[in-house]
């Protein structure tokens, strides 16, 4: 390919929009092209590279056993209606209506399309296992779309789906592309993480985000500072303080505390840091009451709350549940509470010998509050927030939270869609069961735009050589002088029959600019022929990601290239 | 890949709906399921063709020096609005609304977008010309949707967009369009003609289709029983006939024919038949009234009056024109028209010395009207709309409809687009000018309905082996014996390791079945193993396309395989 004639005008000037690496560099190097927010043009540079992703991909998923097919973007409203993800995805779902009045979506994803398919196609358990997947454009209409393909409202997804007869076939199927995944993130050359997820919205099962480390990625995780622990910031399970060391407490006090309805009003009343107070948070779970204990300085996690209650829906008090079941709100401590109520602690509260609470009388509080002595814990359970500086599970290290950009995501769904949409299939025994599905993404966009946030410097875009929209870029440093034109055609037309991927930047332009270009699209190694180096019989020739120059005699300036290509990232 | 886990159930049954072989076939043989009225999914089967017929498109395109990119699917409305196709595509074009109430649609094509992004990836002469192209899902919300993927309202299809400084280099971009496409089609295997197309919208320019030829295609053309004539059924311009001989005509005579207002009542009233009458049919075009003569038994081509015309408006007459003009509606004759009237005459007007004709007066005809004695012609134009069996303008053979599926059409379309968008490029001489386009359509899932259409029969589909899903379909006769398995599996293998592409029917069905399914899907070459084969050291084989059967040793299967493959259309 002639750089003269290829179809990407690089910009010289960061566009405004662009506030990160990937979304700067990818418009810079002409890689994509805004044609609305959220939605771009890929253009011919950006396309070889998320060819290159997808080829990887497709081999992977076809050698785990996986079968490809496509399915339609514009789908019928119906299916989504039948699961709940029309109401739930809300604003976030493209819709439309045919000409008839018939309502339709577009594709965010295609769990409903495939569980309708396999009800016709895989009839029996004799068609189980079953995986296909396919590559397509995906839809969200994100509210504020930003990051150039990072948060778009149209993208390129790789979308697997499992079909299984029970939860066994199901874990074996999730493994298989758990597995398939890990050689797809190696052969890329992603700097990634795997984490398992928090099961998110309710009724969600086991799931693994696949994470791009990167600074500016939106997607949080916690890791110990010592690097033997991932997680979820919602699922991270921080090791407890250690037990408080046995000691007499002192006895249960109570102390005048008038208003003092916050942690921050009481410790400031009591002369007691937030960390020596106890709160007891009260929820209703259908009816009963549920208190939860954790210390003054941390939040409960309400989103595991509700997952350890699922399908029982679980809410904070109101005000009403305080006047008719009897709490003095702002006061409550666990002291004295009945059988009625189901007492959570976080194993934290084990951190402290005596807790300073409510004394469950309006305007007072308690010190003193023990274990055991002054209050019973029915269920010790994990369900303190998140807090950077908590202490690792593994090895009590620190904890961090880190950003990535996720890449992959893994998810076994079980019966979730099959069941509401009675896509079944017949057993051995002759009735027909829901299928135990898993669903498998990988984001094609986000790939190149993560590959870009790991690669890049001052200069533009380090491409690992397999990412690469080229291998090799000749550069005419004099594009006027005909020995500078003989040797660069013909060392293009050398590598080119050595079946590497070149482009020969023969344009009419300053070989500053031809180099700014070069660094800029980054091809991996880049070949300069100049008439000051024909004289001395050489070529200069630069590898992109390392910087590493050197020279070699103009006859085997093509074996060179190879050469570095070979041992380049 | 085995047959047992493939994810194509075949149907015994012919589907309802199906009411052409490629829709029929295609969906019994599993190669697309319909997921919404007009919107089918791509199964595992179907995808591995369309793949192989992108495959030769990209090669072909690529070759011919355009670069492929892709363009979205969802646009913003309002390029569409500035070329005025947002009205003119009216219902046929699927509409949307972001979050933000922001107008959105579903490219049916992509001019719109070529054209903005030209105006800022083009912005000199020097950058021109340009080619680019992409595989993309078009969309239109066809009234009826039918066919399967032939009118379908999500369809494949490749569209390429040629940019050029002036109209001499669009007419060379389109030749080296024209050229590729011919490439394309004879490398598919197809049997197609190319016919130049009307221009259809008025406005539009040169054009031409590439009709594969086929029974049930919506798509007719005009072609001579000798085979040295094609055309548009709008622009066919068949051979006049011949001029009457000289002799001398009868006196212009006047005939009462009252209330003879069609020329079934005329030709009733004065015993003449159809042919040996002319119509004068009166048109407005922008306020002028000009005649058209054609013999009475014929039609006005009416759009290609229009487009003699174009820009200037072309209507026919209303009562209200006959009234403040003063003609005699239902009795116009040519006779004694003024210069304020514009008389165009379709050559055929020349087959006869004298017709009968309207007198200009009502309830009066004229018999002998003679062309230069009694009217004048102020241009010859051929204009009667063609008719099956109208004579060849080669040879005078007879013209015949045929029917074809359109599977390329090709479009000079100067700035028809470029102009409203304000799409320029800054010219030599400093001065910005439209891009002078081209746009290049190829319809992919098209291409593998008329490739089914013309490689079938009553079985199932005889694939060309360049389109075929797999290569070689090997059948295990007997699933129970374990020589059958322990031959077939190693046969399996060998044509595996020579790159063959290969199923093997490993399922416990009955050998009938699998025969069925075999010639069913289409696969070019049939290897069937069985034990009675086996005793006598021999496998059955069998050529789909041709049905040649014929047996090798076992031990050369493999091998026999590939030379029938070879040898296979």
């Amino acid at each position: 390919m002639r750089v003269s004639t290829l179809f990407a005008r690089t910009l010289r000037n960061d566009p405004a929009e662009a506030e990160v690496a990937a979304h700067r560099l990818l418009l810079r190097a002409a890689f994509i092209r805004k044609t609305a927010a959220g939605i771009y043009t890929t253009m011919p540079l950006g396309l070889r590279t998320t060819a290159k992703i997808e080829r990887v991909v497709r081999e992977e998923m076809d050698a785990a056993g996986s079968q490809e097919l496509r399915m339609p973007i514009v789908l019928p409203a119906e299916p989504w209606r039948a699961t709940g993800r029309y109401d739930a995805y809300g604003d976030l779902m493209f819709r439309l209506q045919d000409r008839h009045g018939r309502e339709f979506v577009l594709g965010p994803t295609q769990e409903e399309v495939v569980a309708e398919l396999a009800q016709h196609e895989l009839p029996s358990y004799r068609d189980l296992p079953s995986n296909v997947y396919q590559v397509e454009w995906k839809y969200r209409d994100e509210f504020r779309p930003r990051y150039g393909l990072l948060r778009g409202r149209e993208f390129l997804m790789k979308d697997a789906y499992s079909l299984d007869r029970d939860e066994v076939g199901m874990r074996e199927s999730y493994q298989a592309m758990y597995d398939a995944y890990v050689k797809v993130f190696d052969r890329l050359g992603l700097d990634y993480v795997i984490v398992e997820g928090d099961p998110g919205q309710i009724g969600g099962g086991v799931n693994h985000e696949f994470m791009a480390l990167a600074d500016v990625g939106e997607d949080l995780f916690v890791r110990c500072e010592n690097g033997d622990y991932l997680a979820d910031t919602e699922a991270a399970t921080p090791r407890p303080p250690d037990a408080a060391p046995d000691e007499e407490p002192p006895p249960l006090t109570e102390v005048d505390t008038p208003g003092a309805v916050t942690i921050e009003l009481m410790s400031e009343q009591m002369g007691l840091p937030a960390e020596a107070t106890m709160k007891c948070i009260l929820f209703d779970v259908e009816g009963r009451s549920v208190a939860v204990l954790v210390p003054g300085d941390r939040e409960v996690n309400e989103e595991k709350l509700a997952r350890l209650h699922f399908p029982a829906r679980v809410r904070p008090f109101e005000d009403d549940d305080f006047t008719e079941r009897g709490f003095a709100k702002g006061f409550v401590g666990p002291q004295g509470l009945g059988s009625n109520v189901t007492i959570f602690a976080d194993p934290a509260i084990r951190g402290r010998a005596h807790w300073a609470t409510g004394a469950n009388r309006p305007d007072v509080h308690v010190t003193g509050a023990t274990f055991d002595r002054d209050f019973r814990v029915d269920r010790w359970q994990d369900l303190v927030q998140f807090r950077e500086g908590d202490r690792c599970p593994v090895d009590g290290g620190r904890l961090e939270i880190a950003r990535s950009i996720v890449v992959g995501h893994i998810y076994q769904l079980g019966t979730y869609y099959s069941a509401p949409l009675q896509a079944t299939f017949q057993d051995e025994d002759g009735s027909q069961k829901p299928f135990v599905m898993g669903s498998y993404g990988i984001g094609i966009t986000r790939i190149m735009s993560a590959a870009v946030e790991q690669n890049h410097d001052d200069a533009g875009i380090r491409w690992p050589k397999l990412l690469a929209p080229f291998e090799v870029a000749i550069i005419m440093a004099n594009a006027d002088a005909s020995a500078v034109t003989d040797h660069a055609e013909r060392i293009y037309r050398e590598l080119t029959d050595r079946g590497i991927e070149v482009v020969l930047d023969d344009r009419e332009e300053r070989a500053g600019v031809k180099f700014a270009d070069a660094d800029l699209v980054g091809y991996p190694v880049q070949v300069v022929v100049g008439a000051r180096g024909i004289e001395a019989g050489t070529v200069d020739l630069k590898v992109r990601s390392t910087g590493h120059r050197s020279q070699a005699p103009l006859a085997e300036a093509a074996e060179t290239a190879v050469d570095l290509l070979t041992t380049a990232p």
